[in-house]
């Protein structure tokens, strides 16, 4: 694929392209128009048009969009036609949802391992997958090439782990502890801090409520 | 508290300077200044006293911020003195995750009621809240004053259960169905969307690694 300059803005928009496309195919649709797509996804057909001309465009005048195709180009663009080792630091609920998500595989994310601190889960498998120990996560992760940790772990050990795995090779963490995990800047992290998103679902009840107080 | 106009960016951090506020409040920190919270945030300290100079200040030139005052204060802009009752539906491993989850109750969120379709787990409890059957959900939501649903169930389910909680009253969804629900307008939406969350953490990882695969 050719390198491209592609906005940060339209980068935040390419996966929820990507999931509507999958649903469009899922539904068995073919082609679709930039201004049924508009409606589907709340943007404005010109949003769409603007932003898929930014990679190439792939539809044609009057004729829309070719779904299958689009799907599988903004999925290259995303980078899910490469596969990536991925191991889960973690086997508590969150950890456990994460394993059983099924998508990951489809998406290029190799589940190879799930560690725990607790020796009860010693043994214990998850989609076939066994859960190891924290003492063999360091010469896991340099003998199994892996890219990406996921921290489901409590945020008072998560930049402990967090430096383990950068230490030994790992390029990206997926980081669900509540708290910032202050790595290099050549270390990509993608936070998922549950406890800001409902603080924000608290506010937006907050101000409707005061809002409406007096109907 | 008098209305006051906060702009969006602004209200967007807040959650992260409450998360901090509160790090500091569990280390006994008594007082901060705006640099050495700047330092700790990665924000600039200009920003800071600009973000919080929207309500109020609470620093005095050269004394620092008073951590409890302003953690305080913040979480009362966030809604999180009020209380809000809330359901689960969906007790599958997120789900039961986010049951356990146990800063739900300081922040003022009365977990109410957890459901499923799942008739084995009838009558299981997280932490002594029962799991109910989906046939109670109408009525429950109804007489329990239920204020915010949250839903882990697939997305093949999500639009509809979400429809139901609405008609019954429900006015916010924290939604984690891999799907948009498209409520009326008046309904507040707060959508974790987990597989976006991967999609951006793998288009960053397959740039890093174009940029470097000459390294």
């Amino acid at each position: 694929m050719e390198e491209r300059e592609i906005s940060q803005a339209v980068i935040r928009r390419l996966p929820r392209y990507y999931r509507y496309l999958g649903e469009l195919l899922e539904h068995g649709v073919e082609r679709i128009s930039s201004n049924d797509l508009s409606k589907r996804m709340k943007v404005t057909a010109s949003q769409i048009r603007q932003d898929l001309n930014n990679f190439g465009g792939f539809g044609q005048q009057g004729y829309g969009y070719n779904v299958k195709y689009l799907y599988t180009e903004i999925g290259k663009i995303l980078g899910l036609n490469e596969n990536h080792n991925i191991i889960i630091i973690g086997a508590g609920n969150l950890g456990q949802a994460l394993a059983n998500y099924s998508a990951f595989e489809s998406r290029g994310f190799i589940l190879k391992g799930i560690f725990d601190v607790n020796p009860r889960l010693t043994g214990v498998t998850i989609r076939g997958i066994e859960i190891r120990m924290m003492e063999d996560l360091k010469d896991f992760v340099r003998e199994n090439d892996i890219e990406i940790g996921v921290l489901t772990i409590p945020k008072t050990k998560a930049v402990e782990v967090a430096n383990l795995l950068v230490d030994n090779g790992v390029k990206a963490i997926w980081n669900f502890a509540h708290t910032d995990l202050n790595l290099p800047d050549n270390i990509i992290v993608e936070n998922v801090h549950l406890s800001e998103s409902l603080m924000r679902l608290s506010y937006n009840i907050t101000r409707y409520n005061e809002e409406h107080k007096n109907d």
